[in-house]
Order: C-alpha cells, then sequence, then structure tokens
C-alpha cells in the first residue's frame, strides 16, 4: 500500500456536520487516490464521472456511507 | 474542493421526518453539484435520472442512505 | 423540490412491522415520484421495473435500507 | 399497493438466526412478489437470477441488509 | 425454500474476528447456494466470478455487509 | 476455503483511523484474494480496477462498508 494518508488529521472528528461531510467526500477520494495514485489519470476520470449520471449517483452512495460513520463519530454533533 | 455548502444550516437536526427526508434529498443533490457544478450539465443529466429506472432506483438507494443518518441524528422524532 | 408528501403522516412510527415493511415501500416509492412526477412515465417504468430482475433486486436492496431505520425508530417493535 | 403479507407473522422476532437467515431470505423474497405479481413471470425471472452471477451477489447484498435488520431486532440472539 | 443450512452452527457468535470474518464468507456463499442449488452451475460461476473484476468488488461489498453484523453481534471481539 | 488470514492480527482494533482505514482497505483486499487466488491474475485485475471509474467508486463503496466496522470497533477512536 503507498503511503498517502488516507485520514486527514488522523480524526473523524469535526467542529461542525458541515465540516463532517466535508470530511466524508474527502476520505472517499483518498480511497480512489489510492487506487488510482496518477494524478493525470484521475484528472481524466474526474472528467467522466462529472458527466455520467449513473456514477454521480454511485458517488453520492458512496459519500453518504462515509458520511453515515463521520456523523455517528461525532454523534451527529449533539 | 469548491465552496457550496454540503449541508444547509450546518445541522441534521430537524423538526419532523418530513423535513429529515426533505434533507435527505437535499444533501444527495449537493454530492451531485460538488462532483458537476455546472448547472446547465446538471439540468440534462435530471432528465436522464428521470427516465432511467435503473438510476431511479439507484437515488433512491442513495436518499435511503442519507435519511437513515439524518433519522438518527434526530433520535427517530421520538 | 416540488410540494409532495415524502413521509406519509410525518412519522417513522408503525403499529406494527408489516405496516413499517408498507410504509418503507411507500417512502421508497414516493422518492421515484419526487424524481419523476410524470404519473404516466412512472406507470411505464413500473412495467420496466416488474420485468428486470436486476432492477426488482435492486428495489428490494433499496426497501431494505429504508425498512433498517424505521424498524430501528419502532425498536423493531419489541 | 396490492395485498400479500410482507411480514410473515407480522414479527421480527425468531428463535434461532436460522430461522431469522430464512425470514430475512423471505421477506426480501416478498418485495420481489409485491413489484412483479405474476407467478409465472417470477418464475422465469427466478431462473435468470439462478444463472447470472452478478445477479447472484446482489441477491445476497440484499439479503444481508435485511438479515443485518432481524438480527438486531433478536438482539443478535444472545 | 429447499432446506439447506444458511446459518452454521446457528450461531453468529465465534471466538476471534478471522473466525467471524470466515463466518461472512460462509453465509454469503450459502445464500447463492439456496438461489442456484447445482453446484456444476456454481462451479461454472465460480470461475466466472473470480475473474470478474466488478464481480469482486461486488462480493467484497456484500461480504462486508455480512461482516458488520457478525462484528455487532460480538461486540466487535472486545 | 483456502486458508489465506482474513482479519490481520485477528483483530478490528487498531491505534488510530489512519490505521483503521488502512485495515478497512486490507480486509477489503482480501476478500478479493481469497475469491481469486492467483496474484498474477489479480495484478491483471488492479490494472483494470485502477482505470475504471465506475469500479473505483464501487472500491469506494465497500471500502466505506468496512470501515463502519472498524470504526464502530474502536468506538470511532473518541
Amino acid at each position: 500500500m503507498n503511503e498517502i494518508t488516507l485520514i486527514p488529521n488522523n480524526s473523524l472528528i469535526t467542529e461542525t456536520p458541515e465540516e463532517g461531510r466535508k470530511l466524508a467526500v474527502h476520505i472517499a477520494r483518498l480511497i480512489i487516490k489510492l487506487t488510482q495514485p496518477d494524478e493525470e489519470k484521475r484528472k481524466e476520470q474526474r472528467e467522466i464521472y462529472a458527466n455520467d449520471p449513473m456514477m454521480l449517483i454511485a458517488i453520492g452512495q458512496t459519500v453518504a456511507t462515509e458520511f453515515a460513520t463521520i456523523a455517528a463519530a461525532n454523534n451527529y454533533w449533539q
């Protein structure tokens, strides 16, 4: 496994739901970066994602799952 | 990451299940907006979604996952 | 977002598991209705769903996720 | 919604994990029955499912999600 | 439903995470066996699975969901 | 089932979220290794994964599900 950081700041705790949501997006993207380390290829792939409705929905599904974990970790910011 | 709001009002707490459900739909759509910021392209994609049964089911799956988190955050509005 | 009701009776609480399951199916369908408001098109899509094994399985997946939330909300009707 | 029973015995509680697993399979199949009420067509679809590796995996995914709910409802039969 | 055992030893409890993971794989495979009881056909399907990257990922998704349940049942072996 | 280790160190407990995330990636990959034990074929498949946007998203989905379990096991490293 190449050595990129997978969890920024090594913590799931955020101050707000908004920051938690950004973290969910971020850690989802870092798994893609881990699997496809080539920056140039990822840039091409982003173009594909952004223009494919089914892929956009699938990205949403992944972020939703990551966010569920982060929200629970933060006790839903209550 | 471009600077759009991902969690409206920066809170998962809503007064009712109905509002929680709307929030689930909303935050799911904001991930699509984040990934495809072009309003015109998203409008075209919505036309594709709305007429593709499999995509409609997949949207339902994503909303269900987001709603699970929001419902838990609100202790199921009990 | 057009103004259809997304959570009937604005509650996740049901008297029985059977009613909870029906609610899960109902709220899953309302997301499809929200995304494709045209009654006639939805009717055509239902014909497609009902005859496509993979779509039937995917519908089952979505209902399962919705039901998990409703079951938790009702403390599993214990 | 046509009037088939969606939760046999109107309960998620089972005596054993084995029975809970059978219930998970059963309620997953009942959603398919609800969506495609025609017995003959479902029989044809089962032939398709059983011979399509991806569909078999997807069925497994749905059963896993249903089982998670039933297992939680039974406090994991502890 | 034909009479194969779906939960070996009729229990989700295992001594270790490793055994819990094996159980997750096992119960996922038993759903496939239930749906496709023909040993010869399943053998052919395994050949297809093992050589299709998307199917391998989907198998991983199913095992992950089963494992979540088993891990919770064992209180994460703490 | 061939005898590879499925849970390294036979534990879901990690010191940090970063290590927990690596474990999530690792155990997801071990299921692929279990299903496709041929090192050479897996290497070819990785090339396919890394260049297919939809597969990359699906890998992210699987890792998210594994991570949810590991994060819960570690009480979210609080």
